[in-house]
Order: structure tokens, then C-alpha cells, then sequence
């Protein structure tokens, strides 16, 4: 039988285990640090929810679950697994919108499920770090998200991470800088996202298989090609006053946002950076690192997601996500030690099991990690085998001679020294010689 | 639009959020100082994973999933989600088992799915805590399982609870003390172990319609009914060579336990207790607690799971699992009071929003929990309004005239207290008078 998981997804042993709780406590506490509250949601929204909120690119990418119970296996689709963590926030903003505060700071961490082909750092199976600030104005907003995540990088060991920045307005004015009819805006905007990874000849391919006029494509390939290409853009989203306005934003944000950042950090104006969702609205960003091409976060301003599911009431929200596989992946790379799971076996001779067991409270009540020997056959040599492959620091055990004086056997693994020590005794010697955890 | 979430599935808010936090880190604890090391798996499993392995009754409610990519929409249901954390650590233990330490002690904390009928502590994503051994013995590593949930119920506040147990090898003695035909024992399992539930005629009544013998259907009934049913239940067991051995060695369970159960934990032996799912051979527990209908916690040994991915290797195993929700539950009835989101409220006096980020970044420099106020609007009153609804400790501002004087105003909300302090000494000021978090 395949005993892989299904593809896209992973299992996780304990060493990668512990690295990644190590991750998230970091940026818990981050988040906590920067006025951030919990909340999760559920694995799976009903259909409707989801639709119509990631573009034509991301909604083919929805796992549909069959609803099952009383209707059997004939039921339809009307459940998906969750595609990421902002729509289903503004849905419970929606709908709990008396008790939550405003603005309300939230954080969600958990998986997110996209039916997207495999690939280093692409996975069908991700994990989101997400905060958001709903009921927030630009800009203070998107400075408070973004520092909070270079905050949550920098306390992971990455140093040098670029924000990519622009905003959805800026992008629609260089579209109108291109003269091009609205009704096209979707669909070149889909296709100049893709320019880092096409580069300008990919771009210009697709806008023509798109039906974009000839003389627009040769406009826009001269400008993304050309070497001052955001300067280029630049200039024509300043054609007009909304794209001055827009441009002005985006400007401030960046401003108030440099001094926040470690120095490490820097921050770029991405013009045609789109980001495949739908729903962004104003300031967007990505997140790179430079020993990897794929974002390690990103996020922007959505102040019309909201008024979907609260019916018409406009609620402005900007957040952010951390890519946590992607971080895995770069911090991985530095490799840490983990420690063994138990500081302490404690062996089992013969039939003296209660003795064991007793022994194995004492140290827990003492906060000492232990376990007691349970596998199969008991001398003393395959158990002594089993604490060494477990890379525990001590093991201890209690014969009947030892019983008879009411003390115990203790063998440190690392030196080989062994000794007998009063039972009463034992926590203060192992206390005193096992490294603190 | 309708924005609950899908039935017998919970949004959790902050308040909640930071309690299940407070249940999460305290078994995590525990979990580590019984030597279990964490590991995960994705959601979802490949179908043939998952099928077989849950009985009649478990395998209906299994949530199915349609394959996405490539073949769109009209893709079979391949994918399900789990179940439980059993079968995906046997899946793991047969991929990696290489790499894995034996015994290996492992904990796995997540949500499973289950199309169940919701109702109170009733749900169909449900959050488990499971530690299993794998490659271990009876009895050792049933104690150590069962102590092991027993220090989470107690650490988190439940003191009385009562360990239901039971053993595969009792109940089949049983059956065969009614000189019932091997067939017909699966079937009359399932319909003893809704004893607690239905009563004696209950499943009397289900008898019947499973197709039982009439005489046997009475001698049962009558077992069920008596005041000392569970001692009935023993002696037929007696009745046979291997009926008393598989006593023997539950009785030996039950003495290894009791001295490292807390005092007011009790172990009661429950002979038709067969659990629901089909892969258990040994030893069975659920757990109870007197203010709750449903177990808190339940396991056994399941001997064979292993070996239908590993190839014919037999590889001993046995674990439990805590019901995190229903935990819940209890806990909540003591109803701690949780803290704020955030110590700190920066306000913003007009434009001098890069003032304000600087104090942030000041305080949280010092661990200080602290939010700038992203609001609309900006009047002092509105920003102290929005700090009061939030319960901060303290309201922050630099308006022009601190800034001149490179000072700040501070107010105290819980006494209302206002004072303007030195930019530099404001960090020692309200680390000297914020509670510690």
C-alpha cells in the first residue's frame, strides 16, 4: 500500500516538528506584541462563501468536500476546504460584528488548501500566519501589518527581506495610462502580474492571446523591457489625478513605513505587481527573500470584501500573511539541533513495573521529561540500547537489590559514569546534572 | 447571506481563542514530560487510507473530497478528510519507520472531521489530542498512555473522572460465554456498547432486529438488567483459558494505574464498553467526568492497524486520545477572565502619524503589548473611546507640544490618571506600572 501522503501535502516528524513550533511561538508572540487577538475559523466554508472572491485564476484552485449525513453519497459539493484565512475572517466580521471591537486587530494561523500543481515551497497543503486590521484606515493600517510581519522575520533569523510594493489604484491608473478600455483592466492586469516570472516577452504573449490590441502590446513590452520600467510606470500612472492621489498613498506608506523596518529591510515599488486576488482594493505587497523566488508573505488593503457579507456597510480592512513553509524553508537552511524527546528513561527489570512507574512520577512531578521503558523484552542491554538511540541523558532503574535499600541504578549516557543513589535523592541528582530545557 | 459557519462547525473568537491557547500549552506540557514528541499530517488522506478501518458505523461519516487540478470538476471523490489521528500515524509509522525511534512516542494535536449529527460537545470538526506508543507492550504502555491523560485532565483543573476499561480479548470471552456463533459477534458488539446509552431493553431490541437468537437475546437482556451485571459479565468471561488470561492482564492494567492516577481519579471496569471503531485488539478505555454525558477522553490497543501498511510486520501499538472540545467545555464553567489584546494604545494627534509608530516600535522594543490606533477619524475623544472599549492599561499620545519637549502624554485608564512623562523614561514608567502578562 502507498503509505505516502497525498500529493502536495506532508507529514512532518518531530524534528521539523519542533522547529516549526518553535516558529510559531516566535511569531505569536509577535503578533500578541503588536495588539493582535486569536480567533479560527473551520476547515471548510459552505460554497457560497468562497465564490467569487479569488479571480478566475484562484477559483479553480477551490477542494470541494461532499456534504455528507442523511443524504448519503449522492450529495453535492456545497462545502470547500478554505482557501485562505481573509475570507473566512470577513465572514465572521460579518457575522459577529456587535461583540468584536473596531478596529479589530485579529490573527489566525492555520492551513489553507489550494489545488495548485506541487513545487519546492508549493504546496496543496499550506500553513498562513494571517493578521488583519479590520475597521482600519490607510495608512497607519498597512504600516502596523507590515512591520508586524518584518518584526516576525527578524525574530526567525531573516534578515534581508524586500517589500515589494503598490497599490490597486496605481495599477488601474497605468492602465488608464495606456489608454486601455476598463473592460480589459482584468484580464492585462492578470497578465502584467506575471512579469518577474515570464519576464516582458511572456507578458506581451499573453496580452495578445488575450485579444489586446498590437499597438497597446508594443507600448507596454517597451515599457517593461526598458531598464527604467518603474519610472516608466511611474509616469503614466501620473497622468492623472486619481493616479496622483494614488501615488501619493502609496508613497506615504512607504515613508512611514522605512523607519519601522530593520535596517536590513528594504522596500520597493513593484508597478505592476497585481496579486491574483480579486478582492485587494488599495496598497498591495509581496514579501521576498533573496535565497528564494517565491513570496514569503504578502497581503494589501480590501475595503469591499467585508460590505459583501455585511450587507452593504462599508468596512474598510487591510492585512497581511506569512508564508510559514516558505519561512521553514529559509530558516531550515540554518539547521538547528533539536533536543531528544525525554531527558530520562527509566528501564524496567523484570516484572518491577509499579517500581518503574513510581520512579517515572517522582521526576514528572519535578518537571523532568521521562519515560518508562514499554517495549518488548526487558534485559537490560536492549533497553540501554533503546535510551541511547533515543539520545536520552540519563537512565535510571530499580532492581531488587537496589528495591531492598530503597535506591536506584543511574547510568549517564553521555559520559558512561554510573552510580547508585537513594530513591529520595534521585530528583536533586538528576535536577543538578541534566541540561535545563 | 448566511454567515454561520457550516453546522456542527465553530468560529472562535478571542476570548475563546485564548482559553483553548491556555488548555493547548498545558497538555503540550504535559505531553513533553511523558516523552511524547509532536508530529503532524495533512487533512486529508488518499480514500484507501482511511476505508476500513472505522466499522459500519464510523466509515459512513467519513467526509469525502473531490480531487481538483487537472482534471477538474468532474474528478472522483479520491481524497477524505481524517478521521481521526490513528490511522494517519500508522500511515506515518509504515512510511518512516526508518527513521522513527522503537518504541516511538509520538502526540498529535489537530481537528478531525466527522459528518456526525451535531448536538451538545456533539461536533463534526472536532479537536483531538492523541498520544500513542508505537512498537510497545501490555501493560506498560496502556499506563503510561492513561497517566498521561490523566495529568492534562488535572492540570487543567479536572479533578474527578473515571477511566471506563474494557479489553478486546474480555469481550470476545464474553460473547463466547453466550455461546454465541464467531459471526454474529462484530454485530453484537456494536450493540452492546450502546449499553449506557439505550439501557438492557435498548439493545435487547437492537438484537432482535440484528437477527440474534431469541434465548440468547434474553440471556443477555438479563445480564444487562441485573444489579451486578459487570460481575456476570466476568465470569462468563472465566469460562474459558484465554477469558481468563485477557482478565489477568486488564487486571494488571488496573493495578500498574491506580497508584499514578490523582486520588480522585477512579478506574471502573465496564465489560461491554467494545468502542466504535474496528481496529482495536486489547486493552480499551474511555473516560468520564460526572458533569458531562460524553467520554472526555477514550483509547486502547490496536495491535493490527500497523501491520495492513507495514506488510505484514506485526508491530504492537497503543495510544488515546483527548477530547480537547468537550475539555472545553468543563473548563469554560470555571469561566477565567482573559486579558486584553493589547497593554498599550498609541494615539495619533493629526498628521504626526510617524511620531506614533515610533513610540510602538519603542515600546514594543520592551516586550510591552501595544497598538497604534488605525481608526477613521482622529479626535482625542474617539481614540480614548476606542482605548476604553479595548481595556488597555494605558493611552499614549505626542501631540506638538510634547513633541517639542521630546515628551508624551500618558493616561491610565483604570484610574484615569494623566501625566507627561520624558519620550526616554516612558518605557520604565509603564513597565513599572502595567501588570505583568
Amino acid at each position: 500500500m502507498i503509505t505516502d501522503p497525498p500529493s502536495g501535502t506532508r507529514d512532518f516528524l518531530p524534528a521539523e516538528m519542533r522547529m516549526r513550533q518553535g516558529l510559531f511561538r516566535a511569531i505569536h508572540a509577535v503578533f500578541v506584541r503588536y495588539g493582535f487577538e486569536p480567533i479560527d475559523t473551520p476547515a471548510f466554508e459552505r460554497l457560497e462563501i468562497l465564490m467569487g472572491k479569488y479571480g478566475e485564476e484562484g477559483e479553480k484552485l477551490i477542494f470541494k468536500i461532499l456534504r455528507r449525513g442523511e443524504r448519503g453519497e449522492q450529495a453535492e459539493a456545497d462545502y470547500a476546504l478554505r482557501y485562505d484565512l481573509t475570507v473566512p475572517l470577513s465572514r465572521v466580521y460579518a457575522r459577529y460584528q456587535n461583540e468584536l471591537p473596531r478596529p479589530f486587530r485579529r490573527y489566525q494561523v492555520g492551513p489553507v488548501w489550494r489545488a495548485d500543481r506541487p513545487g519546492r515551497g508549493r504546496f496543496r497543503e499550506l500553513f498562513q500566519c494571517d493578521l488583519d486590521i479590520v475597521g482600519a484606515e490607510a495608512p497607519l493600517a498597512e504600516v502596523e501589518v507590515m512591520s508586524a510581519l518584518a518584526q516576525c522575520y527578524w525574530e526567525v533569523g531573516l534578515r534581508k527581506f524586500t517589500f515589494h510594493v503598490n497599490s490597486r489604484k496605481v495599477l488601474m491608473a497605468i492602465l488608464e495610462g495606456y489608454q486601455l478600455p476598463a473592460e480589459q483592466h482584468t484580464s492585462v492586469t492578470i497578465a502584467l502580474d506575471k512579469v518577474d516570472k515570464v519576464g516582458a516577452e511572456g507578458v506581451a504573449k499573453e496580452l495578445v492571446e488575450r485579444g489586446i490590441a498590437a499597438d497597446k502590446v508594443a507600448t507596454i513590452r517597451a515599457d517593461l523591457a526598458s531598464t527604467d520600467a518603474s519610472d516608466r510606470a511611474r509616469s503614466r500612472a501620473a497622468l492623472t489625478e486619481h493616479g496622483r492621489t494614488a501615488l501619493a498613498e502609496l508613497d506615504e506608506i512607504s515613508r512611514l513605513l522605512a523607519p519601522v523596518l530593520p535596517e536590513s529591510a528594504t522596500i520597493r515599488f513593484a508597478p505592476f505587481l497585481a496579486r491574483g486576488l480579486d478582492y485587494y482594493t488599495g496598497c498591495i505587497f509581496e514579501i521576498y527573500h533573496p535565497d528564494l523566488p517565491l513570496a514569503i508573505g504578502a497581503g494589501g488593503r480590501y475595503d469591499n470584501l467585508l460590505a459583501s457579507f455585511a450587507e452593504d456597510k462599508s468596512i474598510p480592512a487591510c492585512g497581511g500573511s506569512l508564508g510559514i513553509d516558505r519561512v521553514m524553508l529559509l530558516v531550515q537552511q540554518s539547521n538547528q539541533t533539536t533536543p531528544a524527546r525525554s531527558q530520562v528513561m527509566v528501564g524496567v527489570f523484570g516484572q518491577l513495573r509499579e517500581e518503574a512507574l513510581a520512579i517515572a512520577k517522582r521526576l514528572r512531578r519535578s518537571e523532568i521529561s521521562t519515560e518508562v521503558y514499554c517495549g518488548a523484552g526487558g534485559n537490560l542491554g536492549k533497553q540501554l540500547k533503546a535510551a541511547s538511540q533515543l539520545k536520552v541523558q540519563a537512565f535510571v532503574m530499580q532492581g531488587p537489590d537496589e528495591k531492598a535499600q530503597d535506591s536506584v541504578m543511574v547510568k549517564f549516557l553521555a559520559t558512561g559514569k554510573q552510580e547508585t543513589c537513594k530513591l529520595a535523592d534521585l530528583t536533586r541528582l538528576l535536577a543538578a546534572t541534566l541540561p535545563q530545557t
